[in-house]
């Protein structure tokens, strides 16, 4: 049962059909593609003040058609990706319900320690395949249901996260790559110019929080103003729930 | 000279007309006023990731449809309030710049400290008075431009805003109060059901940041997520800035 929804942008306004907010959606645009790496998007919700989490946590932050809207993003990927704090702090899916009509997507989980807790925190569906994201001179207890990619740090001796795109494509086959948070890796990639779509669903709530409280959206460095210049792409309306889809194209100076 | 400006919502959408985004907007909805106080409407402008400042300064985040909208609002009302906080912040005004066609509103500072540098940062129009909100038992140097207004402290010692908002209504007759921030006074009043509407201007732009170079629209202890159901009144497109308007009526459990 899909919830109503109306595009509201681009004009002219029109009902959603059948199946849900993007579910027609062509992914990556023509011509939008840098070679060297996966299209990747950023899928998150956020409250009206720009909060990510509530006590820590995005479960019950985003309504029916957020989560309709995230099933049909996961069903166009080659493979959905969350940074481990993401994972240690609730019990997700990042895989399609089943029965899902296609395959599932690759459910790769970057992590800097180690501290993965797959066992208890994933959870997978049938066929799917886990994929852990880390630097190579970490050593880690070995996951009975997870292969590895050991990717170079990068300059600041974190995870190479240009590299760690590159190689997801070469070796792994991930054209199309939806980010899930957190806020962190959020931030590594946007700030890094990785991002090339972010996809924001405006929950109609106030939440509050501060400090260690209250993730946004990209929690990290100040970046210049300037340096992201979003374009509104698309816009949707269910309920009061606001589904935004913003072009990131980082400046050319700025990559 | 307008910026082109588009209402998406209500359907159909529709051109705005010369004087821009709110130009003809009532205020108060009818039957919506709280007899006891004024009608409190907040506006802000955030980033995309929910920060409604840059490195501690709103300055340069809306643009000139922002502008504009946020002049319409304050020709509005009868006074514009903010926390004094953000007038330590940056230097401000809180009219309508010269000429303009009515009279100026008043300007509210609320102070818990009595710390508010009037003489540097605040910009004063012709004929505009200055109203200092202050708890009764604060001692403050005079301040030769301004009145005062002392207010029992509420509950946690703090300003109690209910009983200022009803004093700022039956002694300054202010029926329309427009709150431009900063995050903590917002956070007092709709955590307490005193703001009635919130009109948030969504900026096309990433920030980062986090924990104190970082202030969202609301700061403050975390709210229940029930707590407020903002309803989704309007929204207006200008290039790629949204502007949204949402009532907040909270529950009636919950006032």
């Amino acid at each position: 049962m899909t919830k109503k929804a109306t595009r509201l942008y681009p004009l002219p306004p029109r009902e959603v059909p059948a199946g849900g907010i993007y579910a027609d959606l062509e992914l990556p645009p023509p011509g939008r593609q840098d070679p060297s790496r996966p299209y990747v998007i950023i899928n998150m919700v956020s409250s009206i003040d720009g909060k990510s989490t509530i006590l820590g946590r995005t479960a019950g932050l985003g309504g029916e058609a957020d989560r309709q809207t995230m099933r049909n993003l996961r069903s166009k990927v080659d493979a959905v990706m969350v940074g481990a704090g993401t994972l240690r702090s609730e019990r997700i899916s990042l895989g399609l319900d089943e029965p899902a009509d296609g395959p599932q997507p690759l459910a790769v989980v970057a992590t800097q320690t180690g501290d993965v807790p797959l066992e208890s925190n994933l959870i997978l569906h049938k066929s799917q395949e886990v994929l852990l994201l880390m630097p190579e001179n970490l050593r880690v207890p070995r996951y009975e249901s997870a292969r590895w990619l050991r990717v170079p740090g990068g300059p600041s001796g974190n995870l190479d996260l240009r590299e760690a795109l590159k190689r997801l494509k070469n070796e792994q086959a991930v054209d199309l790559l939806l980010v899930e948070g957190g806020p962190t890796l959020n931030h590594a990639l946007a700030s890094r110019g990785l991002a090339d779509e972010l996809f924001l669903t405006l929950a109609p709530k106030l939440l509050g929080g501060e400090g260690r409280d209250s993730a946004t959206v990209l929690d990290g460095a100040p970046l210049p103003p300037k340096a992201l210049s979003p374009e509104l792409l698309s816009e949707h309306l269910a309920g009061d729930e606001l589904f935004l889809r913003y072009d990131l194209h980082p400046p050319p100076y700025f990559v």
